[in-house]
């Protein structure tokens, strides 16, 4: 795979052109062996094509087909495979008529869009100028794409998968991911490894970030049907290793989970929360439909606002202080019975970097829902900084909710 | 610039150490011609590192340094420089007294971390087991560095590009960005394109994200002062044409300099979203120390949660429809009243996908600020699908409120 541009190696600008091929080759049995960068250099682009021919079966390479002077994709590659360019009087005469409907005369440097590889198959490219192409020679395939992702995408999804599809020997490789919330990495890992180290495929890994672990079972198969009941045959295993943990193997994230729960139930939901400042309604409210369940919420950051709003009892306020169970208990039940709906949530805690002591260090967070049967809270510290805990502090939340929603033990 | 890893070709896991040292080595005149992604096999391996020599004065490579069989960086890179490995008893020492810190005993196959390239310089990491290694062979630099980021950054900062600075004859490269929230890219060029194109040193690029648009000053020097000052000479001039219009220099996002003015001022500040569910009150309490000018919050959703919280009209609900000018002034009023705060902030619009009508279609919001003279309020229609409206009417509401807490008009 190679990703042609001096932009691309110039930072802000990132390269996900070869994240985007990788990924999709993987899928239908055809492995990358390397990825590259390269700049607008004819001798070094040259090599690059030089040097994956003669260590691959199919180079897919993005950008450089513009007309401009740097844009020399077509010479590098045509250079490489040992082949002359020829201009294609079909797509000039395209790029004229492209022109025209804007009311244009095309520059004599845009012809040079209309060479191709001697060979080498056109691939029209609808939302752009630059068509791309794919060329044969010597049991080899060169695939040119135009660089714009948004160009580069269908291209290669519509036009060059489906052959390569076809041709790949290579087993496809397909994944599932199952998703948790506010678990333990090593807990998942310790419950789960005994079986999945059983497997040669699929090939399981797990993926943890704070708040969010996730095992992705990737499984090989001569079909994709294959490899997808190879999947199944370990996640069904996994499930009952993880009973009420797996909230998504749809790639759904928490709140769109959550934000289903609620309109399938029919429930609606008030929100007061403090050191969150508002994260668990706005991931809510990201949802479509979401006015369905969610009437309002508070961001009650001082204590008066808590007592005006959600009715906390001042004294309580002064004896147990705002960071406490009881408050956390008080914010729930006042944000329900003020909101006149059937659930209400509350959080109040510590997201530092100041703000902590000894019994209340900087992380603690109290999360109590109100309107479910056990009215359950919980006392948790979060580690690390105010971004990282109130991430944390918001997906507990949701996952007590979801939990609640679903009957499980909070 | 060399990546080894096979996960690293492997979604969903992305390559990052490309990008880091290219950013890091464009700043001190060496720039990239080339990075590549290549997986754990020897002869691959081998071929990168030796087209990279082919072609480079300086090559780094990160990742492949660890213990596994899959780790195979020093026998590739020693075999394209033709040198043979050495085992370091220095670095086996430390191996084995690391080992012994934790209790436990060294696996033989841990040995060849401690084998360097024969007249290769050792750098320590102080973060992982696998050190690092610097060699120069025929007038080319090759680098060795260890793959996980937190231990090739610092290693790279203090150990490696120290020694490239002082070697590398190339120029500087200093970086200012301009940052610019709620105003149209093509406005923005247009009002300093004459300007910036009659510099070749620096180099203007513009960046444009909805919301968002950035102005980014690339200049060389021979020295950073001297980068430094040419993209100084040139920003003068750009602040001139676009007076108010940047709110940050520095890094700083536009919430954070919204945070600042606010708590430098000793302002206080009560929102009610509607569309945004919180978005901005989230964006604002980010920021620590946001409690000193953050009362309380609304995401007031439902018409009756307007009615109840904010004290809006039921008639005006009713005659003008909750999105409408009316009605986000009547928030603003109605937070800032309640609260008893200097500022109030509201907001209401149609985030879609659903609601829009030929009035006031998808996209459609009003932003009132109450508590300044002029009592400003916005009406705005965005184009984007909900996160995107969402994102920039947050965007804009910060945008007036730093243009209100300046004195400029909004």
């Amino acid at each position: 795979m190679i990703a042609i541009g001096s932009e691309l190696l110039v930072p802000p600008r990132g390269e996900t052109n070869g994240a985007y091929v990788t990924a999709r080759l993987r899928e239908v049995g055809v492995p990358v062996a390397a990825r590259i960068t390269v700049a607008d250099d004819l001798p070094l682009l040259t090599a690059a094509f030089r040097d994956a021919l003669s260590r691959s079966e199919v180079v897919v390479a993005t950008g450089g087909l513009g007309p401009t002077e740097d844009d020399l994709t077509r010479e590098a590659a045509a250079a490489a495979l040992g082949r002359e360019l020829v201009r294609d009087a079909g797509i000039l005469e395209k790029l004229r008529e492209r022109f025209a409907r804007y009311n244009r005369v095309m520059a004599p440097v845009n012809e040079k869009q209309a060479d191709v590889i001697r060979g080498g198959v056109v691939l029209p490219n609808p939302r752009g100028t630059a068509p791309g192409q794919y060329v044969e020679a010597d049991g080899r395939i060169v695939v040119l794409l135009p660089g714009p992702p948004s160009e580069m995408q269908p291209m290669f999804d519509e036009q060059v998968l489906p052959v390569l599809r076809t041709r790949s020997a290579g087993a496809v490789l397909r994944r599932l991911s199952l998703r948790m919330a506010s678990v333990s990495e090593s807990d998942i890992e310790q419950a789960v490894a005994p079986l999945y180290k059983t497997y040669q495929n699929p090939v399981t890994t797990i993926l943890s970030a704070p708040g969010q672990v996730e095992l992705h079972l990737n499984a090989e198969g001569a079909t994709a049907a294959e490899a997808d009941a190879r999947n199944e045959a370990l996640a069904a295993g996994i499930r009952a290793l993880l009973p009420g943990k797996i909230y998504s193997e749809d790639g759904r994230e928490l709140h769109e989970v959550v934000a289903e729960l609620l309109i399938e139930r029919g429930l609606t939901l008030a929100l007061a929360e403090s050191c969150t400042g508002g994260l668990v309604s706005v991931r809510l409210t990201e949802v479509p439909g979401s006015s369905r369940f969610l009437d309002r919420s508070f961001v009650t950051y001082s204590n008066a606002s808590k007592v005006e709003l959600l009715g906390v009892d001042p004294a309580l306020l002064a004896s147990v202080g705002a960071v406490s169970e009881e408050v956390a208990r008080a914010m729930a039940r006042g944000a329900r019975e003020r909101s006149k709906t059937d659930l209400g949530l509350g959080i109040t805690g510590i997201a530092g970097p100041d703000g902590g002591s000894p019994e209340k260090p900087v992380g603690t967070v109290f999360i109590a829902l109100a309107g479910i049967a056990s009215d359950p809270v919980k006392r948790v510290t979060f580690i690390g900084d105010r971004g990282r805990v109130r991430f944390q502090a918001g997906q507990l939340a949701l996952e007590m909710l979801r939990r609640s929603l679903l009957g499980l033990p909070v």
